[in-house]
């Protein structure tokens, strides 16, 4: 069932510690089928190096286990809302990335200091807020992903413009149109976490980058008229 | 003798180096058999490319050897120290990985910044205090044993909910219910020291996550009711 | 066409990701042929495991392609100004290495902290003040060439002693005689500006070396007495 | 001619980069034979992929060449220097590693924080003075050890129980009793110094670890009464 698509979720989760972002089972990648609502997803707390596409757990939106006989990862409810949300969405990650996570525990947007944060991130990456007591006790990871949507909202962010988030004292999930681009922008968001983080050191009250400076590399490569790469997209 | 523990050991030895933990010998894993009281350690500033598991030293809880040619771990007095008073622990790490030693130097705890702490540390990581001279004078290693002791007694600590300390202007211990265990906790220890350094640097006054956050992390891992990973551990 | 230049700008080119100095497709190296004209650069967006010799760019000092079916590098134009304004560069290299990026988005130039620096970089390496929405919009690229020009011209510093730049918000350029050398002076960079990010978390307002340190070191590998390496270079 | 030092200068030479402590040139190891006085030293400005025993450089402790077709390194006359002070050194190390750096371009001393620095520095690692532009003229690397016996003279530190030393706004000089030593030197104090740049980064006024505390961690490795290790060295 879905065979490519639990190749790619399976080749996107295997990216993960080559690229350094996770320690030991800390990490995870869905993509979903939108034809049939499934989503694949990584078994909970299995090693990377014992990860084989088979292992792979298979949902529908509301949960259902379709196939696959282990847990999926505790974070599943967190990646289902964001899917419901937003149907532009492919795939999703959550990692305990080291720089994303610094900026997560210490409750702080990650500002949009440069032009690799722009080229990527239109805007601040958003801190998604604490939950309450009752929102933990009711469904930690269902509310965890409503509060994404919330701080969205709120802001008025277009997630395929800004597809990253970091929750407050957890750390960051990010996604794309696939599996593949939502790993290609967990790395990016470690990359600009750690130039954000060396930019305070340096300038402790360092504004921004100027609007105009990040409309243009956001536009040069995402806009209607982007000329960055060879016009494949 | 204890020929599976003496490899569970060794192996363990062998991972600090893999996992970027020590520098040259600064390192050390111990195992016990709570049936025979027996303590299997690294003999002291040997090589890891050059430990075999038959150079492993087997000692008694009085510290008299019972199998091995070489001394001991220089630190193995704190290790028995432990092991006396902690009935549930079966493997013990001393490193001397940076970013713990950083915050073992500054003398701080290392505070519960975030999930990925609460995940494996449900409170900070107790900083243990200096010896007195005289602590020093009589007998270093033993007394550290009861420094790390006497912090979790007088804060009302459980070692299996905080697998971790760090002696003040010295480094980290770390253990487990095995030795592998213990290794785990040394990287995870290492990794949420780094966190928490990057977490000051961006809000230097950051409080720890929210208590309810702290429990809901610590508990759907360990907690009666815990259902992360397949329900192995 | 110019085998034996594209080969070196090939290479230039592949030693970034070998050095670290690049994030999937943040770099490009381009070199110049004196002779012609000509000057060959990386095509835009293209992953440097894809990267062959054959796949790059060949153009004029107008931006005409040459040769070659991609586009090339968006950073094209600020490479042709730069070749237009020094006649002695013969390579030229655009990087986002976090380090000199981190100094870049905080708007400040790297300070010449110590005779690493002083062997390479006469004096702080400056950073180029961002465009304005006007000149971002007329030719983004070709006016941060502009820029980076101007703050040489007014500063007078020659670009062959001080042999790199910083662009604020954005990260460095560096160029040298040859692709090679500019990639060489790409790498000390970033080493200098993770020395120089230590410098100020230990002492926040340190001073420069002294001048007669910086001069001594410079001219020892670079005046007409210099004694460094063994006359070849 | 002393076949067996040059292959341990050579190794010792070798072992820089595999522990990362040098980029391209940026470092050198001699070593000494106390019988003939001669001193062997890595060439300048060579590449450490193309060292070969036979590039090494023999010198007597006057600076004249005794067999060797390059130049030696530059920083030749602060090894004499030391060489000629101290009769106890068989090994002496030069290198850029950026934490030392760090240090050294912030002119302060590395103060003892913990007990993995107490372990081989007896108290803080010195930082030297800057030269006056009199001693740069004069003879710039010669007075640069001059300026390293001077502090160590000032002060009263034995250079076998602080072998290391940092010259302000350049960088890390170690030693040992033979070229492997002074590169285990080298090893320790750049980890020694990133743990210290860690320790201010948290606790910024920290005071060093008790003189208890340092007192006990070096003797119990090189006191009369050593006990660390397995009593060969």
């Amino acid at each position: 069932m879905l065979e490519a698509l639990k190749q790619a979720v399976y080749e996107a989760n295997m990216e993960l510690p080559r690229r350094g972002l996770v320690t030991y089972t800390w990490g995870n990648v869905s993509g979903i089928d939108r034809e049939t609502g499934y989503v694949i997803i990584k078994p909970s707390g299995v090693d990377y190096e014992d990860l084989t596409p088979d292992k792979l757990v298979v949902l529908d939106l509301d949960g259902n286990i379709i196939e696959g006989d282990l847990n999926p990862s505790s974070d599943t409810k967190t990646h289902l809302e964001l899917y419901k949300a937003y149907p532009e969405l492919g795939g999703i990650v959550h990692t305990h990335s080291p720089y994303a996570v610094g900026w997560a525990q210490a409750g702080r947007d990650i500002p949009a200091y440069g032009t690799t944060h722009a080229d990527y991130f239109y805007g601040p990456v958003p801190c998604a807020r604490h939950l309450t007591p009752e929102e933990v006790e009711e469904d930690y990871e269902r509310n965890t992903g409503k509060s994404i949507i919330e701080i969205f909202t709120e802001r008025g962010l277009n997630p395929m413009h800004v597809p990253a988030v970091i929750c407050h004292s957890h750390g960051p999930f990010t996604w794309g149109k696939n599996p593949a681009q939502a790993v290609y922008h967990a790395v990016v968001l470690e990359e600009v976490a750690k130039m954000a983080l060396y930019t305070t050191q340096i300038a402790p009250d360092c504004p921004p980058a100027p609007q105009h400076v990040q409309d243009k590399h956001f536009m040069r490569k995402h806009g209607p008229n982007a000329y960055y790469g060879q016009g494949k997209g």
